[in-house]
């Protein structure tokens, strides 16, 4: 029986989808986890009602988490993902040949096993046998290590439930101790339309931490607001000046939203945006 | 009393907004006119059920309708805006110091004394002396005219009722032979995401007419999507090659969304929507 899910956003602004099929609705130890059959984005991932992943729309938010980093870094090899347990940026990791172990650390079982029943699309690489999925909060996860990483990716939900720790300056600092000397942290950082508080303060926790911070942004239809930032912290590379997009050209890689012209301009800030993280 | 207004698309996804009150709504003889004030959005404009712009986010569509175009030109003198009868494009144009006649063809005589009585922080421009406000389909209008317009603006609804024949190639080719030899026009040219058969056929339709022909995108999270298009004609001038934007700097003009690394970024178009418009 048709319906529509509709996800606000401070009780006044929100997106509405027409839905085919409730094909799981369940909860788990940390949060309500559904998956929907929507008419227009297809397979639809929902925890604790945000809209985390559409089938239609996913790409654009796991190419550009995912390839902004990786084409950046000179050689990236060990690359650990924090959250995104349905596999989604693991998906485009893989497509990096440089990676030879890749670790994808989810806090909710239950979110790795309905990606892997229903969404295909996107858990299709966490079989690998270079992906390690580990089952645990990223926050102890990262403490003990020092300097092993060369990517760091925290794929989170919003800053609620389970994900409020992802977003402390402690979590950071163990974040930044965990990579090499020379590596890349990326973050999803919320709507710079609909978040803006949520941003700021993020942007002023990083600041004392990594060398080189910078925002970058991508369009994310079924998400509050349309547009996504991403936060790219890095102890070397610059993103501009460093990216290794030439490599691109001769990989030959399936991407439907990355590319040479996008990596540079993702990082384009309108005004009112530079004005949340001056 | 509060209410929600959702507009949707397909009758699958859709925008939904809480409003406070309802300022106006009736029928003119074009199209049926709401003006609403919304909680998060502030005053916003609807006409036939589909959101114009928003107080809050109507700048990043205002500022890059106009500016990316009047920032190539070498010379913008005569502007002419069709549709756009709230005003809030004429502000932009006005912006630009050359600019000495613009001329603002609306259809709907409802929409500008609406917008002037309800909406001033866009139509606050309409009474410049530099601008000529004419009442008049804009097909007809431009249709006598040969050579005489450096820049021509499309600033038209979807293309149902009365804009219908703003999408057609008689009209591009109307607007072709009004501009001068090296005039540039600017249209509005819907989603990417959600109106991917518009976007392919007026792409089709534009390509023969003129040698320069670019998509360039601006996010507007109160229209379907999140993401909205514009498509750049030009006779001569390149927008990344042939742009001033160094004279921005030093004109010091009031921008919440438009820069130099903006005008640049919003031509990077993502594959996907490359395969739309190839």
């Amino acid at each position: 029986m048709d319906f529509w899910f509709t996800e606000t956003v401070n009780d006044t602004v929100g997106n509405t989808i027409k839905i085919k099929k409730r094909i799981f609705s369940g909860r788990s130890d940390f949060q309500k986890i559904e998956v929907l059959d929507a008419y227009h984005y297809g397979r639809t991932l929902i925890l604790e009602g945000s809209v985390q992943l559409t089938e239609k729309d996913e790409f654009t938010y796991h190419e550009m988490i995912s390839h902004i980093p990786l084409f950046t870094h000179p050689h990236p090899e060990h690359v650990l993902v924090i959250g995104g347990g349905d596999g989604g940026t693991i998906r485009e990791v893989m497509k990096h040949s440089t990676v030879t172990r890749a670790k994808l650390v989810e806090i909710d079982p239950l979110v790795i096993e309905k990606s892997k029943q229903f969404l295909s699309f996107v858990s299709c690489e966490m079989d690998n046998p270079r992906v390690e999925v580990i089952i645990q909060d990223g926050i102890q996860y990262v403490k003990p290590y020092t300097g092993i990483f060369d990517v760091i990716l925290i794929d989170s939900t919003d800053p609620v439930g389970p994900a409020t720790g992802l977003y402390q300056k402690e979590f950071f600092q163990d974040v930044h101790k965990a990579l090499k000397d020379d590596g890349i942290m990326v973050a999803q950082s919320e709507s710079p339309f609909f978040d803006q508080q949520i941003v700021r303060e993020l942007y002023t926790t990083l600041k004392p931490l990594f060398p080189i911070r910078k925002m970058y942004l991508a369009p994310v239809p079924s998400y509050p607001s349309g547009l996504w930032s991403f936060v790219f912290c890095s102890k070397k590379y610059d993103p501009i000046l460093d990216n290794r997009c030439e490599d691109l050209r001769r990989l030959n890689l399936n991407m439907r939203y990355y590319n040479e012209a996008v990596h540079q301009a993702a990082f384009a800030i309108p005004n009112f945006i530079q004005e949340l993280i001056a």
